[in-house]
């Protein structure tokens, strides 16, 4: 089978730290152009809107879309009427409407729709999914706490209302908790801490349950310096579970069961060509169904003002 | 058919007003018992819980949910659990993702699950419905204010966390539009105002618009007096449609063509009974999801404390 001819849109540090080293490596891509207002990529043609990209490129397949969600419905909307496939990076929208709607466009269009959750691709997530499986689950906490200043340094649109705030990096832990977790959870409280400056939270506390009652809380804390934290830890009567590292390593009753180099990006591309070649979609709204629902229930909380 | 035997849970201000009434006319029901921490029914069981009563009662075939959203999922799932039907009131949960599993269990059940949306069968929305879909419509202005000291007299529980505030009513208007227009909306921004001492919004600006960039505005608040508004106006190629008084009324370019006494609760039940004998659900979430989006994506703006 010939390689898609694939695009990329926004072209910002994800792209270069992750999307153009995990198609370079893939045989089944060929970038052939990329979009964005700021950002180039070297060696293909470069636009300056998917617009202008998608009437110049004509022989364009796919498009990868990395710029932030509240910007990423009217370009998905875009290439689907084009006659794209189109893989969202995460979050998938600014909504869950219009994703829904997307989801709807790809399907009367017969092409295929990608909601793109990388942290579910990291190496360990699926033997703690095996491991939870297995034994009775008695409660689950996800600490999730890292420095903004760090992973994010001045980007303003994550503080902006639609940015998501804390759940940019929390919805990466939500998007391995629905995955591993044997019930559908959903929030019965939540705490959302808002800078007095800013329209987004930079933390949030939430306690979620599923249909059998099991407690499960999340601690989001975008203010951690020193040591940064991503770990699910679950107590089992097969013994205390740590998935930490966002998924890479995983031990239980302290004894590390499975750690390897994480591959995600390349994991998500081979993916998308997977449903491609199928002819299918894959689109899971549970993660930013469950920060809308944090939104919605939660109680919000002033807090100091935040300046990058 | 033998009559659906019917149990009422929450009994308050809702039910006397509304549920009781449909239920008595109904010749598919027979209301055998009711549970509610302060509220009775005369001349049937009553219980403190909704626990008891299924274990009192297990006659029972059918529950009709009408507390706070809440405390819903708890007792539906109790219901479901113990094989009864479910009506539940609007809205239909405190989060999307409680929704989702108690559909999941219903269908995993063969029970019959009623997510009620009463403005919807108010009696003029059937024939806006039909209107827009035979024009072409310009732009749609949602305008829905009333009096909550008149309405929600001491409800704390709508200024809770989870008790969505201003959306309360405003779902209503989101459970027509989203009814009468062609195709799915989704929230473009939107403004929250917040009283400084609630932890729900008294007031709510909000843009939508879907897939062919129809422009839709909500303007919802609970602080206004005098005159109530429930109006849902669009400019369209056929004139200028203004559907009023809640679903109500319906009028193009001034002159009235569609009125008649509302009877939403009565229809709402016929509604409930076909759904148990067809062994289907009917859990439509789209105005759900368009009041979490609305959270997801919203400015907070702080405004005067609320007394009330």
């Amino acid at each position: 089978m010939a390689p898609i001819k694939i695009a990329l849109v926004g072209i910002g540090k994800i792209v270069r730290d992750q999307h153009l080293p995990a198609i370079a490596k893939n045989n089944d891509y060929q970038l052939i152009a990329a979009a964005s207002r700021h950002g180039t990529v070297d060696g293909i043609d470069n636009f300056k809107s998917i617009e202008a990209m998608l009437e110049a490129v004509p022989a364009i397949e796919a498009v990868s879309l990395c710029m932030p969600p509240q910007y990423r419905y009217e370009a998905a909307r875009a290439a689907l009427d084009a006659g794209k496939h189109v893989f969202l990076e995460k979050p998938p929208g600014a909504t869950l409407s219009e994703v829904a709607d997307l989801e709807a466009l790809a399907a009367s269009k017969g092409l295929s729709l990608f909601a793109s959750w990388h942290s579910r691709y990291a190496p360990a997530v699926e033997a703690a999914r095996s491991f939870l499986a297995a034994t009775t689950i008695e409660d689950v906490k996800i600490i999730w706490k890292e420095d903004v200043r760090h992973w994010h340094p001045n980007q303003e649109w994550i503080w902006a209302a639609g940015g998501l705030g804390i759940f940019d990096p929390g919805i990466n832990a939500l998007s391995i908790v629905t995955h591993i977790l044997p019930r559908p959870l959903f929030v019965t409280s939540a705490i959302l801490e808002f800078p007095e400056n800013r329209d987004a939270p930079i933390a949030a506390n939430i306690t979620f349950t599923d249909g059998l009652k099991l407690p499960v809380s999340a601690e989001f804390d975008w203010r951690q310096t020193g040591k940064q934290s991503w770990d699910i830890v679950a107590r089992t009567a097969a013994g205390e579970m740590v998935l930490s590292e966002g998924g890479a390593k995983l031990a239980v009753d302290g004894k590390i069961v499975h750690q390897e180099p994480e591959q995600e990006y390349p994991m998500l591309y081979r993916r998308f060509a997977e449903i491609v070649k199928a002819g299918t979609s894959d689109v899971d709204l549970a993660p930013l169904r469950h920060v809308a629902d944090a939104f919605m229930l939660g109680k919000r909380k002033f807090v100091d003002a935040f300046h990058d």
